[in-house]
Formats: C-alpha cells, structure tokens, sequence
C-alpha cells in the first residue's frame, strides 16, 4: 500500500504532521505500507530516515489557502501538486492533504479522474451522535456548490458503499436530509431526489430526516447536496465550539464552579471529545479513482493522525473497488 | 392595541398557553391592550373574565399539525382560522400561534395580506451569540422552501429595519449566509444575491458569513433562503440540545460528578438558558400587513408568554410601519 503525505498544506504546517506520522510509523506496517512525504527534506530528513519504506520529496512551496483552484493546479512546485504527480508516478493508493479544499478536490478530479459513471465526486465524513460510540456518515460535505438530483442519487449509493466497509454493517440507513420528514417537504431539489431514491435499489433508503435529529442515532448515511452539507458541518461545528466556550466559562465563573470542574471533569470531557472534530479525521473524496483524504485545515497532530489512519483503512478496506463494482453492477 | 391569542394550537395547548397569558396579564395593561382568546369557552370562561379588554371565542378545534395548508385555511372552525377572522373583523394589530406553521403563513399571507411591494414574507427570530446578552435575528427561517435573490435582498431590508427596533441600533451590520467568506462563494443564488446586496442602499451590508462563525457576534442581521435558514436553525437547535443531553449524562456519571453539579450549576444553568431556544419566543412572519407571530411548536409556558411579549412590543414598535416606509422610500 503506497500513500502520499502532503506535509505542509495545513495551517499547522510540519508541527501537526510530523509528529502524526512518527505516531502512525509506530504500528510497524513498514513492510506493508510504503509512505512519500513531501515537505522540507532540510527538516524531514532530521526527523525521519529514508528508506524503501519512507520517501522524502523536497519543496517548501505550498498551495495559498485562497488560491483559485484552477490556477493553482498549474503551480507545479506546491506540495500538493508534488504529491499529486508521486501518487501518478508510483501507482498510489492514497494522498492526503490538509491544504486547500478546492485546490486538492480540483486536482484529484481531474489528475486521479473519477470512477466510471460518477459526474461528480462528493466529500464524505463520519460525524458524531449522542448515542455512545455511534457515528452517521454525511455527504456531499462541500466539494460541490451544487448537485442535481442525479448526482444525489449517486451520493447515497456511494455513502451507503462507504458505511458498509468503515462499519461493517450490512444495511446502513440511508436518509435525504431535509426541512421536513414527509416526502412533499423541502425545495425542488430534495422532492425530486426523494422519488430516486425511493427506487434506488443499492441502498436502503427510510425517507428524510431533519437536521435536528440526526444526532439521535438513527440515520447511517445523511444525503445532501455541497451547499447545504457544507452548511450543516460548519453549523454543527460553530454550535459545538461556541457551547465549549460557554462550558468553559461556567466553569471558570468562581471558586465554586472550579472545584465543580475537578469532580466532574472526567464525563466533561468525554463529552467534549464526542463533539471534538479532530477525532473524526479526514473528509474522503468519494468517487475519484483512490483514496484522496482532505484533513481539516486547522488539523494539529492528532487529527492529521486519525486522517492517516482513515487513508489507510479505506484502502485496506478496498472501497475504491467496492464503489467500482456497485456501479458496474447496475449497468 | 388588539392581540388575537390563538390558545389551543401548540403541542401543549392550553397548558402552556392559559399560564402565559395570566402571567402576561399581570403587566397589568389592560387599558392598552385586548385580548381575543381562541380556545374552549368551557375552560377559558373559568380561568379568565371576559370584559372590555379580555374577550374569549369558542371552539375546539385545531388545525392538525400535518395538514395540507391550502385545505387548513378552508375549515373555518378551528382555532387559526377565528383567530384569523377575529383579527380581520377587530382591526387587530397582531396574531400569535403555536400550531402549524404551513396553515398560519398561508393564512396570514392570504388573508392578512402582504405589506406592498413584497412578494414574499419571510420567518425572522433572534438567536444568541455567545457574547453576552448579544443576538442577532436571522431570516428567512423557513417561511419558504426556496427564494429568488430579489426576495433575499428585500428579507435583508426588512430584517435590518426588525434589527433597528428591537435592539434599538442604528446600523446594524447585515451579512448573507455562506459556505465561504469571499464574495464569488457559493451557490448560484448566494453569488447574485451578493451582488443586490452590495447595491441595497437600504442596509449596512458587510458581505458573507459562514455558519460556524454567526455565534462570535459579529452579525446583526442574516439573510438566506428558507431551505438553507430552515436547515440552519435547526441544526444549531438539534446540536445544542445533544451537547446539553451530554452534559447531563456527564454530571450524572456518579457520586463525584454530581458533587461537581452542584458546584458549578449556576453557571452552567446560565450557559443552557443561553442556548435555549424558549427564551427567545415566537419567530415573526415579516412581510405581511400586521404583527403574525409563530410560537414553536412544543413551545411551553415561558415560550408562549415570550412569544406574547414579542407581539407586544412589535406592535408598540411599530415595525409594519417602519417597513411599510422604508420600502415607499424606495420608490
């Protein structure tokens, strides 16, 4: 398994990838995995040591954060346009960036190509609920600004796909999310999309689903258009953070409330680390030909870590295939 | 000033809204305020005195929350629709209830009427920030299931001119909601929108906002469609409540933890009430020729006293006026 790191993209740049591969090198997987890192060979080489196992590839150039994506794919001196060209190069597996969204979604698009059938390729994540340990997987996250119901269509079926191999579940539970949970609710994009899947016969679809429940644990896979997907991950996100906040005053209000935080920090925490995103790891690019891992931009080490550790288990898990052969079934 | 009171629509009916109306009596304003209770006269003969400035209507009957708006209107016994005749044939100054959504706006749409030159009313309530005491009001939250960018940039007027009398601020800062802060951001309608924006005279307009970043304060007014304000609200509903349910369960975990409670629960008892959406009252359907006001659905008796007092001082405020001028100035 070959996987390529963009190690500078992110907003932490070396301090979060660094240590996050050295973690990941500790499962002694070097005779099968086979890691390119591209950054600063000037520091890499100092942290890490070269070998069939482990490629450095030198820049120090990295995609700006508000670059245009279809200009920056033409910067061939970039991080991420280094690994894209290593991952071509040495039949990869996976790559990993936490730079910029556009800029990778772009060039993994047209560079990595998409799977046969798949207009267009959709950002994919498993997101917490309130029952202990469960997650649901949401897409389109954001890699598109609009969808038609048949690109929706192909989401679910890919969502589903995803689930089954990260869960090992038979069945997930597909839903459309939606403004209302009868089928005449919402705009013309969600009806429309309802009547297809309704008779998609990959998945296993139960109706639409309003943002508010989803946290309740019954939906597996949420369907939903880039715009609103990405809408709904950063309002989840800004609630969360903005509710830590706000815990984190009570705490701090007086001596009281501080003792308070001593006994019951432990459950504080725990909940603090369900709505944490940087345990969820990376966003998967579904419906490009590999495994293509945006790390949230903000990633410190631990998130950078756990978006490695999703590279490698989607392609231990062969889900690139699974999607391939589900789709070929279908013609 | 004439306020129709429907008391039976909410998922609590009378339990909630009998309460709230007595404890709205006690501002003792009977000789600026009427009341017109839609309710059972059995009950309501018995908790209230009819008198010149109290008066009870008879029925019992809802409007079910499923129904198909466009039939609701046409069952002239229930409660919404004589709060509706009530109000047209009283010259009443605002309505208020609790029950379906989809019946009130189109009642209120049709039979009240729109304000000239509005094509379509929108939903407007505040939400809080997690500075202090701070709101912002954010619309159109779910009176439509999509808009054009000529009906968002009429919502931004109409929610800057709410903003100014509620919080009696001069400029308010408006901003269009994104899924990225530059200005070519987005969707189709979020790019146009920006553009009538950006020309609005009528609006201190300050550009894009993502939903992560609406809780920092910086907000006063947001626009976007019914869809994506619909979705908005009650994302951040639905994240809130999983948090404080985790919250809980943290507190519960055993002994120490409870101990912990009962150190620091004032604070965190201030942070729920922060995020708690009873304390925000009624959303307001703006855009229509009177004060309509939506009270949430499984409102309570602080929700519905709360959506009361926002009638009140709508009307007080003279907000269907303010509109009704800035829009004439415009012509």
């Amino acid at each position: 398994m070959k996987i390529v790191i963009d190690m500078l993209g992110g907003d932490n740049g070396l301090k979060a990838s660094i240590p996050a591969v050295k973690n990941f090198l500790k499962k002694n997987l070097s005779d099968e995995v086979e890691l390119f890192l591209i950054g600063d060979e000037n520091i890499l080489s100092k942290e890490f040591t070269s070998n069939n196992s482990l490629h450095i590839i030198h820049t120090t150039k990295v995609v700006p954060m508000d670059a245009d994506p279809l200009t920056a794919i033409h910067d061939n001196e970039t991080s991420l346009m280094i690994g894209i060209k290593t991952y071509l190069e040495n039949s990869c597996d996976a790559i990993i960036s936490a730079g910029s969204t556009g800029a990778l979604l772009t060039a993994a698009t047209l560079k990595i190509k998409r799977i046969k059938g798949i207009s267009r390729p959709a950002l994919i994540s498993s997101l917490p609920t309130i029952i202990n340990g469960k997650k649901f997987v949401c897409l389109d996250l954001g890699a598109n600004a609009s969808n038609t119901k048949e690109e929706l269509n192909c989401f679910a079926t890919m969502g589903s796909i995803y689930y089954k191999a990260m869960y090992k579940e038979e069945n997930p539970r597909v839903y459309l999310l939606n403004i209302g949970t009868e089928e005449e609710k919402g705009n013309t994009l969600t009806k429309e999309t309802f009547a297809l899947l309704k008779e998609n016969t990959h998945i296993n679809f139960k109706g639409n689903i309003e943002s508010r429940d989803v946290m309740n644990g019954d939906a597996d896979v949420i369907v939903t258009d880039g715009f609103t997907g990405n809408m709904f991950l950063k309002t989840i996100e800004g609630t969360a953070k903005s509710m830590s906040n706000l815990i984190k005053k009570a705490f701090k209000r007086n001596l009281l409330s501080k003792i308070g935080y001593l006994f019951s920090k432990k459950g504080i925490n725990e909940m603090r680390e369900t709505m944490d995103y940087k345990n969820v790891g990376g966003a998967m690019l579904v419906g490009v030909n590999g495994v293509v891992i945006k790390a949230h931009g903000s990633s410190d080490e631990i998130a950078f870590l756990s978006a490695i550790n999703c590279a490698y288990s989607f392609v231990k898990d062969e889900i690139v295939n699974k999607i391939k052969e589900e789709l070929a079934s279908e013609n």
